[in-house]
């Protein structure tokens, strides 16, 4: 047997440098017209445009009686009471002097009234033929004009915009049922490995159970992609192949584990070139974990192939570092990374130079002081996915003697939601039953 | 005509008071046994314990040569290279003094080995049959022990614990497909009012579109809750009736607007009287937007209902002050509300005193001293989505006379990744094409 060494694979590059080369490469997914609830948390493609004022027309606020605020002057006053307003209807008749109409929220002003006297400051004659308006109404009072909110023409979604769901509303509210948006991307995941057990049964001697699809899967998914599980596959260079090709043809993006480092049933390197020729590249990246990473776009199709290292922290940092930015970009998001805080560390970061970025997984917090906090650091390993299961936050440390207590130094943060979870004081134990 | 004034709705009560009243008869969902991938985001409802070691073998860290350490103490020694190893198999027979026996990252290490020398430090015979290994090798060297990451027994989840994608690995790796959480709530949504379209055609006098159901559902969606449409509905007692009942008999929780003021047409709240007896209450908040809010428990299911006010920014606020708290217990969550975080306001917040507690739509950011600022509030007014619809923060702003700017307040934060990215300088504006 020969070493399959490569010199090719044994220069480190830069993590920049690599993440540079996953996005040479990368198109943008087409704009599709998705149905409103679709397109929650996904990329605008195009600017909207008001083509309807919101409101439509002069309405109330409140439930009550619209007046003439010139019939008011005086202070109290008593009017009769022709008829009431609903949401939904229109008056029959404009208000003439000295009536009032019973209306209400959001029904539509009638014409000549021009104030709204609240129904809880207004007395009511037991037919609800009269009414004593008690004050003086200022003109306008309790009245929503037409075009508040919105009027034909505004700027409602610039593109770029990720879809919230306050923009959901903005945008059913002017009746339309679909959004330019970048799609959101499929993406394929598999795991490679004759270690793999394919069942739930007893493991046979040597093998292991699967982590990384189910995780990957999760982490797409929690990303606000659509994951497709591509299953597991022996270390057989034509089914990796056949598994690979399947996912180009039906997923936006594919994501596989192991097979990319120097062992001798180290195939997905290989498959990656096959299928995206010069657009491909195995690289040995300057990061603990997650040095080797093949990447490629396919020729035929231009989908973007990940392929991890198979230790689960590795995939984790890969995925973090390599695949959420490349499809976020491919979403159409501009802020791709991260979001980056500045953090005091509670507790040292020891390491060893190596020549290569670290990457320690962490939890952090917001603290009473204001500033977010790393309290504790994973055991590092790149087998140890439990103890890095529960952080909220990674730490990269450069190359050299780490960092110490006290230090204050970025950040990546993976969960923002606890970042100030993890800060608060806990109030809030009382389990219902 | 007489008014409808009903003087038991006549009080404003506190915010805290009508959160108290919600919870009181709220109760936590049954726990299920759910797939992983259903599972994440979900609330543990039991402690999970590890029932097998990861990694279950001692195996190799690197592609390489296990050798006995013993056999390399006096440095460069030549050894020969009976077998190889793949991750998946196990050696024939036990490492003899004399021998390295070729091995891939994952494989067991075989019996008699303590090291693994790495393939980029040895060098190789061209037929394979010898390796020489260039330096003593450390007892344990490039070696993951059995059990480094998990032993069995270990505490692997908490009930209690949200279930995270980093969980989902942890999980799959003990073989296991199921966990025990409390199951994700299904909420119907609907919508009340003779004044909404029911097409997207052109509005008949009066008409308005209906925003708030698909911006609740976008809402319930991005809680992680599953929400479910169950259409508009005519201001009639009836049929609103008839579709309370149908959603308590379908969903975990039923979330309906408009329908909750003193108007001619507000069948909802008496509809919630019929449904839930005392177990219900039409309240007016001390809140501004927002100020009617009905809710009741249903006799026959002990489903929550929630009556919220119709204007959208109202329905809005009623959404994160009641709705989401109460499903997030419902859910298992302890940590009910949205994070608080303190900001500095860059812009003044007057208001009128008025006995309510004003609840304002802000964007806030991280800036780069460290602090959350809050930068821009959003127009007051119920009927004013689009002034709110990308707001990332609340300001709520206690009854008097608001707070000048520079002054330091507690945010609630609906979008925490938009807080940072908020705050960030925009490095990333090259789109890919």
């Amino acid at each position: 047997m020969t070493t399959s060494r490569d010199e090719t694979t044994r220069v480190l590059i830069e993590v920049a440098e690599a993440q540079s080369f996953v996005h040479q490469w990368l198109t943008r997914l087409s704009p599709v017209e998705a149905p409103l609830a679709d397109a929650l948390g996904c990329v605008a493609s195009e600017s909207v445009d008001a083509r309807e004022a919101v409101p439509g027309f002069d309405n109330s606020a409140m439930d009550g009686y619209a007046v003439r605020s010139s019939d008011t002057t005086d202070g109290a006053v008593r009017l009769s009471v022709p008829e009431a307003v609903l949401a939904g209807d229109v008056a029959s008749a404009a208000l003439a002097p000295g009536e009032a109409m019973r209306i209400m929220t959001g029904a539509p002003l009638p014409v000549g009234a021009d104030a709204v006297c609240m129904i809880e400051e207004a007395t009511v004659d037991a037919d609800g033929a009269h009414v004593v308006v008690p004050r003086p109404m200022g003109r306008g009072e309790n009245v929503r004009r037409a075009g508040d909110d919105v009027v034909v023409g505004d700027r409602l979604v610039d593109a770029g915009v990720v879809i919230g769901a306050g923009l959901v509303g903005v945008l059913a509210g002017q009746g339309l049922a679909l959004v330019s948006v970048y799609a959101r991307p499929r993406v394929g995941v598999l795991s490679t490995g004759h270690e793999l057990a394919t069942d739930a049964g007893a493991l046979r001697p040597g093998q292991i159970r699967d982590s990384n699809r189910p995780m990957l899967l999760a982490l797409l998914r929690r990303s606000g992609f659509e994951p497709v599980d591509l299953g597991t596959v022996e270390d057989d260079a034509r089914e990796i192949e056949g598994r690979f090709r399947e996912g180009a043809a039906t997923c936006d993006a594919v994501v596989s584990t192991g097979g990319v480092s120097v062992g001798d049933a180290d195939h997905v390197k290989h498959v990656l070139t096959a299928l995206c020729g010069e657009r491909s590249r195995t690289m040995r990246v300057a990061v603990r974990p997650g040095k080797p990473f093949a990447f490629g776009v396919t020729r035929d199709e231009g989908v973007p192939l990940f392929g991890l290292a198979g230790n689960p922290v590795s995939t984790m940092v890969g995925y973090e570092l390599f695949v959420r930015p490349a499809l976020r970009r491919r979403a159409g998001f501009t802020d791709v990374e991260r979001p980056r805080v500045t953090a005091v560390l509670d507790v040292p970061l020891e390491r060893q130079k190596d020549g290569k970025l670290q990457i320690v997984f962490a939890t952090a917090g917001v603290h009473h002081d204001g500033r977010v906090h790393v309290t504790s650091v994973a055991r590092a390993g790149s087998h140890l996915l439990n103890a890095v299961a529960s952080a909220n936050a990674c730490v990269p440390v450069p190359d050299g003697p780490g960092f110490a207590a006290g230090e204050v130094v970025p950040v990546m943060v993976l969960d923002a939601d606890a970042l100030f979870a993890n800060g608060r004081a806990d109030t809030d134990t009382a389990a219902p039953t």
